[in-house]
C-alpha cells in the first residue's frame, strides 16, 4: 500500500456502541484513517464527535446526504474511498444506496436493511456498480470461525449431518432497556424482528458460512416474554438444510445473566466441532475413535485463512476487536488493490457480502412468517 | 433398618452394562442384598451370571415367570421384598405387571414400557396394589439436579420462561452397532422410538422434574442419519410448557465423538441455572446484575435434600454410580418404612414414579406422531 | 472367586467420614463382605455402630486387641480374612503390627503411620510375614491416574524434566475446626506435620507414581497460618528427582474457598500432560506441534490398565467413591488369589503398598527438617 | 485532547513480533501517530519498514541517536513527543538515557535494562529529568488484573497469606529456536536471566501489582532442560513477603505445549482469587461460606478502574492487544495533560513505571543468585 485508504462514516455519535468499535477496528492496523464522517442527525452532536476525533470542521457533516455529495467533489486524493454506515437498521438502505451511486465503496453495519425489498434492491446497486460492499458479520470474522469452515470444506468432519447454532443473550430479560428508548426493541427502528433480526441473523450467518450448506426451510416460533414490548426478544427455529442436514437455531435476548453466548456445534459423519464466541480463540475437535482436540489459533497446525486473520503468538488472546479488525484490514486490503487496479488477493475478500447481507433478510423473512402461522415448514426464499 | 432390604433381579447377565450398574447401585450403601435373580432368558447363562454373584443355585431361576413365582412361595423372612427388572424394553411390562400381582414392589428400568398403552395400565396395576414402584431415571438423582429444582422451586430464578434441554450421543453415528443387533436400534425390542426412547425420555424428564412444569405439546422432528436404520437416530423438538414457559428438546446420537452430553439450561425472570450430566457435581446460577456463581455439590450452602443426596465431602467427585445409588438408597429406606408399616421420610420418596413413565411414554408418541405429520403442533396427552 | 472376602474395620465410628467412605467402597462392587469390627475405642459407640451395619453382636468388639485376637481364634471359614484400620494416625502402627502376627491381611489408611520409624518396622512386619498389605493412596486409584503413569512410562512423554503437584484446600482456613478438636490439627493425633502429612503426602505419591521418578531431595518451607494452630497448615516445597527432574509441590489448607484441588501437570522432552483430581476423568496432553489432546476415561483408545480401573461407558463420570473401590476390589481379587494359593492378576497388585506408606513417611520427616533449617537442600532418606 | 500524541519508535522492524504489537496498541484508539522511527540497526531495513508505515523518508532514521538528535531540533509543533523502545534488552538503556536527555518521554519494554546497575542509573535520570516513563508490563493492564488489585486493596480477600504465580509456556522446549538465534536465549542480549528474565519478570510483577505486597527474600532455583542452551529455560522460587505473606512463582518454557499460561492465585483470610491470562476476562473469587463467584469484565458491578480499562460490552472478549493499547491510551492521556500543563486523571498514571523496572532487575538479581548458591535464603534487595 501507498497510502491509508480513506474512510467516511455514518453514524457513531455520542454512546453509540458499533460506531466507536468501526474506528477501533479501522484504526488497529494502522491502513485506514478516518477523513470525514456524519455521526447524528443533530448537526451540532456530529460536530462535536468529529472534532473529539480530531476532525477539520469542513469533513463534519449535518447529514449523510450533504457528506457523500460534498466528498464525491472533492479531488481524488483528498476524498474519502469508502463509507461506513453505522446508524439504526433504518438507515442503513438509504446512505448505502447514495453512496453506491455516488462512486463510493460501502460498509454496511448488519441486518443489512429494513425489509428484504431493500435488501433486494441494494443487491442490484453493488451488482451494477461493480463497488465493494462490505457487511460487518463480525463473529464469521474470527480466525478460528475460519478454520471451521475450512476444516468443513476440506472434508474433516465429512458429510454434515446436525447443527446446533444458538445465540443467547440476557440484557433485554426485563423492560429497562425498552423504557430508555433502544432501538433494537423499537419496530420503527429495528424492522419486523427484534431478537431474530439483531442476532438471530448472526446465527444464521454462522451456520451458513461455517458449514458452506444453504438453509432451504425453517419451522420456528418467536417470543415475547418481556410485558409490553412489541418485537420478539427470543425465538428458535428447527431447519433443514441443502442436502439433508438438520439444524436447530435459538436466539433469545432473556436469557438472563448469559452476555454474549454465541456458540455453535457441527456433527458431520466423521467427526464434529463447537466453537463459542466468548471463548474465540478455541474449537473442540471430535472424533469417534480418537481424543478430542482442542485446537488454539496461532499455532502451526492451523490453515493458512486463520493464520492470515492473526496477529498474536499463541496463547496472547485475540477478541472480537480483533475479529472487527479482520473485516476493516481485509476490505483495506482489497479495496487498495482494486483503487490500483489490480486483483485482490483471494484471501482479503473473505468478508461478508450483499448475498449474505439478502439471506439474513430471508432468514428474517421466514422466521417471522413461521411464528406467525400453523403451517409446518416455511420457505427461506432468497 | 433391621436388617438389609432383600432384591430379585430380572435381566443383567452378561454383557448387560445397566445391569450391573442397578447391581453396583444397590450394593453401594449396605442396605440392600441380592437374593435371587433371572438374569438371561437362556438358563445357562441365568445361571452362570447368578453363581458369579455368589448366589444359591436354587435362588437363580429360569425365566421371571418362575422367579416370581417360587419367592411368592417362599417364606415372608426370606423371600425377595423386590424384584428389580433391567431387561430391553419388549420385557419390561410383562414382569412388572406380574411381580405387583404377586405382591412385590418394582424396581423398573426407562423407558417404562414398550407402548403407552402398557405404561396406562402398568399405571392403574400399582395404583391398584398400592405397591411401591421406582423408574429409574438415573439423572435426576444427582444431588446437583435436586438443588437446581428447588431453586426453580422456591422461586430464585422467578417465573419460568424459556428451558433448552440437550442429550447429545455420538456412539452410534455409524452401522456398527446395529450390525451387532444391538436391541436399542430394533424396532421389535426398543420400541416405536430409537434415540427418542432412549435418551430423548431422560431429557423431557429432567426438564419436567427440574422445572415443575408440564409440556403440553410438541412441535418436533425425527432424523434417521444412518442409512439402513430402522429407528430414529436423532431428533428435536419446539416445547411448550403448561404457563407459557418455551422448550427446545433435542437428542441426538450421531454427534460424533460426544460422549453423554446430557445438559439443561432453564431461564426465569429472575436468574438462570446451567447444569450438565458430565460434571454433576457443578452448576453455574446467572443473575442479571451480579456475578454468576458456580455451586458445588456438599457445601454448607446447599439444601438439604441435595445434602440427603450427597455422600462425601466437596471436592471429592460424586459421579453416575452414586446417582444411581440415591436411587436405591431412597428406595430401601422408603421401603423399610413400609415394610414396618410406617409413614416414609419423604426425602426417601423422592425417586420417579409410575407417573413419571407414563409421561415419557406420552412424549414418545407425541414425537414421533409429530415427526410424521406436516401439522405443526401435537399434543403431549397424559 | 467363589465366595466373598471378609472383612474387619478398626475405626469407622460415628461421624468418621473417612471409615464410611471405606465401607462404600468395600460394599461397591459386591466381593467384600463386613464381618466384624471395632468401630471406636468408646465400646457403646462400636456396638451401636456395629449394629447399624447388621453386623451381629458377637462379631463387634470394643478393642482392637480384642478383636483381631478374638477373630483369629473363629475357624478359617467363619474370621475375617483382613482388617480395614481406619483410625487416626497415632492409632494405626498398633493395630498394623497386631493383625499382621497374628496373620491378617491388612488395609491401613495413610500417612502410614505416625513417625518414620513405624513406617520402617512396619514394612519389615510386612516382608515377614508375607501378607497383603494396602495403603489407601486413592488418588491413585483413579483411571485417569494410571493411564497417566502409563503414557509415562511407555514414553509418550519423553524422559521427564519438570513436575508441578498441587494439593490447595481451604476447609481449615480459619480455627474452627482446631475449637472442634479435629485430630489432623492435634500433633498428639496427627504426627510431626499437619498439611503436609494429611495431604502433601498424596501429592508427593501421586507424582511418584505418574512418573515412575523417585524424589532425592527437597528444599522446603512449611507454614502456620491460623493462630494458635500447631501443626503447619500450608507449605511448599522444590524437589529434586532421580535423572534431574525438577518438581515443586505444594500443600495448603488454608487456599480458602478450595474444596479438594489436588492437581499435577508432568512435562517431558515430547510432550506434557495435566490432571485434575476435582474432574478426574480428563486429562490434558500437550504436544509441541500438534494441537492438545482431552482424553476421556472408558474411550476406546484408552490404556489396558485404566480400563480395568473403570466401571461405566465415557461420560459417565465416576469419582472419588469408584476410585477407592477399585482399591478394593483390587485388594479383594488379589487377596482371593493368594487364598486359593494362586498368583494373582498382575493388574489387582496395583495399589500403594508399604513401600509407598515409608516414601510418605520420609517425605514427612524431610519437609518438617526443611522447614526448621536454613540449609537448602534435605535428602529425602528412605 | 487537542490532537494526537506524536510516537516515535526505536526497534519494531521486519519480523519483529513486539515492535508490531506496540504499533497496533498505540493505534487502535486513535490517540496517537507515529511520527517517526529508527526500526533497525541496519539502515535499509529501517527505511523499509518506515516507508511500509507510510512515513516519509526524513523521519526514518539510520540509528537511534541520529533520530533522537534531529527529532529533538525539529520545532515543537512536529517533533516527536515520546520514543517508544522495542528493542532487545542490552539497546534499552542507550536510548532511553538519550531519549530523557534530549527532553522526550519513554516507553520501554520489559526487562528494563541489561543490568540492575542500568535500572539504578535510569531511575536516577527518570527521577531527575521529570519524564513520562512507561514500561509495557502488557499483563497488569489486562481490567481485570485491575479488578483483582482493587478487591485486595480494598480488603474483599482480608489479609493475604498466599500467593501462588506461575508462567509456563512451552515454546523453547527444544534447541530450534536457539539454533536460529534468537536474543532471549543469547545472554550477550538477553541478560543473565533466560526464562526468568523474559517471563518471570512478568509474574513477579503481576503478583506484586495485584497484592500490593512487597517480596522481601526468595529462595530459587534455575534450570537449563535443553542441551547447549546458556541460559535458565526454567526456574522456580519460594517467595517470602512483607507482612508474612509466602510465595511460590514458576516460570518454564519448556513446559511444552503450553501456550503462554501466565496464572495467579492469591488467598487471603477472607477469600480468594484467582486468574489466568490466557481467559482474561475472567475471574474466580472464593469464599469459606457461600458460592464461588465468576466475575467477568464489561459487567455492572466491576470498579471502575475496570471498566476504564475496557472498551466492550460484556460476552464480547478483550485481549492482550487491547491490554496492550490500555497502557498506550493510558500513558497518551497522561501525557496530554503533561503537556498541556494540567494534573493527569490519576487513571490515566495507572501504568508501569521505572519503579517496577528497578525491582524486575533487583528479582532478576536475587534469583539469579539464588540460583548460584547453597544459602536458602537471597534478599530482593532494591
Amino acid at each position: 500500500m501507498k497510502r491509508k485508504i480513506r474512510m467516511g462514516m455514518v453514524g457513531g455519535g455520542p454512546g453509540a456502541f458499533i460506531g466507536a468499535v468501526h474506528r477501533i477496528a479501522a484504526n488497529l492496523d494502522g491502513l485506514i484513517e478516518l477523513v470525514c464522517g456524519c455521526f447524528s442527525s443533530h448537526p451540532e452532536k456530529s460536530l462535536a464527535t468529529g472534532r473529539a476525533l480530531f476532525l477539520p470542521d469542513d469533513r463534519i457533516y449535518a447529514s449523510y446526504q450533504e457528506m457523500i455529495e460534498r466528498e464525491a467533489a472533492l479531488p481524488e486524493g483528498e476524498r474519502m474511498d469508502f463509507v461506513s454506515i453505522v446508524t439504526p437498521n433504518h438507515v442503513h438502505f438509504g446512505p448505502a444506496m447514495l453512496a453506491l451511486e455516488k462512486g463510493f465503496h460501502v460498509v454496511l453495519d448488519k441486518p443489512m436493511t429494513f425489509t428484504l425489498d431493500e435488501a433486494l434492491r441494494l443487491r442490484d446497486k453493488v451488482k451494477e456498480t461493480g463497488k465493494l460492499f462490505m457487511l460487518t458479520h463480525t463473529y464469521t470474522a474470527y480466525p478460528m470461525v475460519k478454520e471451521a469452515r475450512e476444516r468443513v470444506r476440506r472434508g474433516d468432519l465429512g458429510k454434515i449431518r446436525r447443527i446446533y447454532v444458538e445465540y443467547p443473550q440476557g440484557w433485554l430479560y426485563s423492560d429497562s432497556e425498552d423504557k430508555k428508548g433502544a432501538w433494537r426493541v423499537d419496530p420503527s427502528r429495528s424492522g419486523k424482528a427484534g431478537c431474530m433480526g439483531d442476532i438471530g441473523t448472526h446465527a444464521f450467518n454462522l451456520a451458513e458460512y461455517i458449514t458452506g450448506l444453504r438453509a432451504v426451510e425453517l419451522c420456528g416460533e418467536l417470543n415475547t416474554f418481556v410485558p409490553g414490548r412489541s418485537l420478539d426478544d427470543d425465538g428458535a427455529a428447527l431447519i433443514r438444510y441443502e442436502g439433508g442436514a438438520k439444524g436447530v437455531l435459538t436466539a433469545s435476548q432473556i436469557a438472563v445473566g448469559v452476555e454474549n453466548g454465541l456458540n455453535i456445534r457441527v456433527y458431520g459423519e466423521k467427526g464434529g466441532l463447537e466453537w463459542r464466541q466468548e471463548e474465540p480463540n478455541t474449537m473442540i475437535l471430535r472424533w469417534p475413535d480418537r481424543p478430542m482436540e482442542i485446537i488454539r489459533t496461532s499455532n502451526g497446525y492451523m490453515s493458512g485463512i486463520a493464520a492470515w486473520n492473526t496477529r498474536v503468538p499463541a496463547g496472547h488472546p485475540e477478541g472480537y476487536i480483533e475479529a472487527f479488525a479482520n473485516l476493516y484490514r481485509n476490505f483495506a486490503l482489497a479495496l487498495d488493490a482494486v483503487l490500483a487496479g489490480e486483483e485482490p488477493d483471494p484471501r482479503t475478500l473473505d468478508f461478508p457480502s450483499v448475498e449474505e447481507g439478502v439471506r439474513g433478510m430471508s432468514f428474517i423473512e421466514a422466521i417471522v412468517s413461521s411464528g406467525d402461522t400453523e403451517s409446518k415448514w416455511i420457505k427461506i426464499a432468497n
